[in-house]
């Protein structure tokens, strides 16, 4: 294919997705098919000789689409939102056009300079402590990585090497092994696997704080454990606070397979289980109370805002990341609410040479670097892989074709929305609300047995006019209303409420067969 | 941004992108811009207000471009390709359209079937052993990864868990932290410094194997160093080997900076320089003799092909890769030299339990687990992030577009057009090849001093109509001159020859006086 085939496909396909976007609602959220339906539809090799793009296109309409479920249609209000924008995904195709891998600033300065610069504008947008922008030649920065599950594992090992050398210089004769042995990571008992993970994948103990009945991780809860730790010969290092932030991040993994494809054992995975407190401040209570501790303690702060972030550049929110100033390292997704399309996650440290230095346990080796002599940011010492792609040029056509006012009146929309929703709930004396609503998630149920609730999801999610995923809060089956698509409007809302109250009646009527 | 303005803008990007391709040859291969230029060229903060798209694309030209090592130039032979295509950039259009997040076979069955079906064509297209594939329920099976250092690294720790569970199981008495203080992995002493890396992350021993007078790691010296280990109560239990396919990565790592900016002190790390052998069959070798002893002594072997994966789909190239079969898994990059557009790593294993078990180290995990019945794929247990692109559209659209011939013809080229620098090389008295030339680098140098050699890659490196990048060959500094650029002639090649033969007459010519 030569540019200007290019030229005459490019433009059929920018047609195909506009069609596709504009038609979204139209297309059966969820789809019909079966484990295994796609394999039979396609050759069992590639072609020898090329096919035409007609018979590629019109496979997309046979092949993929029906095997796809719509993210960003408005009747989508599973999971968390993930970001969809045409700004964001006009940034992507002159992305892959320039194509440069930017592993280091002279493979491509622009690939570099632009994203340090979007990570302080974004942060300024959230008011992030100054300690934690890049500019001004300070000691902080922001980096984009591929997902929050990175960012904790990146934190959690800058954290390690960094007790490692302060250990070691005043021991000497301490090994590394004896301790890493000794090592102990926090986390609430509410957050995401993702830390279970890093913590597995490190090779460090972790331990869960039991939360109080807010499912916040409270101070208490945390210098018992620090206590009873270090009396047992145990160094703590690391600790991940869940903030406002993670509140709301409610279990949709499944070990086995989904529940509403009705083929597989439904077993959740109690771990990720969070929720919010049924007050605004008891996660905010909580930074600012468990923030001290870790810095009095030495302790690594890693606080994740994964999907809630992008709310904080909305000043009514912005105080749920109080306590943000005790954090050595913060992220957050733009990708999930933000409308940077996926992936573009962000993350801030204070010191960046935690995290250059996190993947050498050598310390002679910071003494050769000059990378951090603040001329020049090598971002390959800030993540896991070495290539990245110019993921920066998304954030700058989004911010810039919205402004900041665009953002927040979108994030403000949601909220709204969820609110909207919450009220159709609270009207209806069968259901119930199970904690309250900030942003855009709404966790609801009818008000009884658990298998009622499993029962009306089951109905809800085989009938695909809409898509919900659900949570278990402690020891109830919860259904989750998130409010995802940037097309969502109250419409979508009304039918969708109209819709759950149909098939509640009917499950309610089946129940009393 | 509404769908109608994004077609009109969408189609204005797409000519954007096609007038870049097809003039990227009269940019300037590498740009002129200091550390630090692009601050100042944008505003402090986000806008309050939208600007308008055409303020945006023209910043494209007045501020990224500027700054933009242009990857795709024809006269850009430094590095290693990085895959550029049209169908690659189509298929990533509808990728962002659709937008779903693929971690488990529900959020999105197209994006996983598609992704498993893939990785049975291109796994075909390799003659990789069935024991790799997926298709007829087999226990193999191939994921994508987001680069080769993550491949290494959850091969690294899929490899631990099990070791784990084997010995735990023999003795349970045993804790997870007194064998992870006796587990070693290896991999030559010229291996790629994400192996090292892999295992500061995995919290394990690493060690070097000396390699021999080919740079490749030979039984003997493995095999004397797991006597030695195993004497000293150590247990060995990773490998990973270099094969052809490593062969030629050769050092662009620098600490501190780039060489060619001229602002930072030049450090090469020694580690990652690693070269080919004078004869063809010593990394062939190399891989049926590690193979053999891996297996007898339960050590996972690893195969990272990076770069050199690609050319095996040609015939002439396949028997580089023979040995595979003693492998636990492989993986090659189809972002670097097949056209599929960066990211795009592909990995296979041919236990896919030994991966979805490594980020549990609980085996009662496994126990509960449905999802390797074989009927369902949940792709997050395969990879660290959680979240994941449907990446597998670019290998389809780019498979189908080019059909396995036009692929061959594209690695054929590029090989044929290296050989074609390589005779120029040659018949010039004052030059000199250090190593044979088999795929699309050639690794060359003036007969002489490093000082002289230096000298001239920083004339050409100055000059800026071509782009390269040096390597250390044991004491020797070298220049790589790679074939990169899917739009690279015979024309250009000759160019450059001619430009970096005029510029080693001035060096030479200074050198005297």
């Amino acid at each position: 294919m030569n540019a200007s085939e290019f030229r005459r496909r490019g433009k059929e396909m920018v047609d195909y997705v506009a069609n596709y976007m504009e038609g979204i609602e139209g297309r059966q959220v969820y789809p019909d098919v079966e484990p295994g339906y796609l394999r039979p539809l396609i050759p069992a090799a590639a072609p020898q000789e090329p096919d035409t793009f007609e018979d590629i296109i019109n496979d997309v309409e046979k092949i993929i689409m029906p095997g796809v479920t719509h993210w960003h249609s408005p009747y989508f209000f599973a999971y968390f939102p993930t970001a969809s924008s045409y700004p964001a995904m006009l940034a992507d195709m002159l992305c892959g056009a320039i194509g440069c891998i930017g592993f280091s600033w002279a493979a491509s300065p622009a690939c570099t300079e632009l994203e340090t610069v979007m990570m302080d504008w974004l942060g300024k947008m959230l008011e992030l402590p100054k300690a934690f922008l890049n500019e001004k030649a300070g000691e902080g920065g922001g980096v984009i990585q591929g997902s929050a599950s990175e960012a904790t594992l990146v934190a959690l090992l800058a954290a390690r090497t960094k007790v490692i050398h302060r250990l070691q210089a005043a021991s000497p004769e301490l090994t590394q092994a004896a301790i890493m042995e000794k090592l102990v990571a926090y986390s609430s008992d509410q957050a995401h696997s993702s830390v279970e993970r890093a913590g597995l994948i490190g090779g460090v103990k972790l331990k869960a704080i039991p939360s109080d009945g807010n499912f916040a991780m409270r101070a208490s809860a945390l210098q018992e454990a620090l206590e009873r730790d270090k009396a047992a010969g145990l160094i703590p290092f690391f600790s991940r606070s869940f903030n406002y932030n993670e509140v709301q991040i409610i279990n949709y993994f499944f070990h086995g397979s989904c529940f509403w494809c009705g083929l597989q054992k439904f077993i959740i995975n109690p771990k990720m289980v969070a929720t919010l407190g049924t007050t605004t401040c008891c996660s905010f209570d909580n930074l600012l109370e468990v923030g001290p501790i870790c810095n009095k303690e030495d302790i690594w702060l890693h606080v994740d805002a994964a999907y809630a972030g992008s709310a904080f550049i909305c000043p009514e929110f912005r105080h749920l990341l109080n306590g943000v100033e005790f954090a050595d390292s913060f992220n957050f997704n733009p990708h999930k609410w933000l409308l940077v399309n996926f992936d573009c996650s962000a993350m801030w440290v204070k010191k960046r040479t935690d995290l250059t230095g996190a993947f050498r346990l050598d310390p002679t080796y910071l003494k050769h670097s000059h990378q951090d002599s603040g001329l020049i940011t090598d971002y390959r010492h800030w993540q896991i892989p070495l290539g990245r792609r110019f993921r920066s040029l998304k954030m700058w056509f989004v911010f810039r074709m919205y402004g900041v006012k665009g953002l927040q009146a979108y994030i403000r929309k949601h909220v709204q929305l969820s609110h909207e929703f919450e009220s159709l709930v609270r009207q209806d004396p069968r259901f119930e609300i199970c904690v309250e609503v900030i942003l855009g998630l709404v966790c609801f149920r009818l008000k009884g047995s658990n298998k009622v609730n499993e029962a009306l999801l089951q109905r809800i999610n085989s009938a695909k006019k809409i898509h919900l995923v659900p949570c278990h809060l402690r020891d109830k089956f919860v259904l989750r209303f998130a409010i995802c698509s940037r097309t969502v409007e109250s419409a979508h809302v009304q039918r969708a409420w109209e819709h759950i109250k149909e098939l509640a009646a009917d499950v309610l009527r089946a129940e009393r067969e």
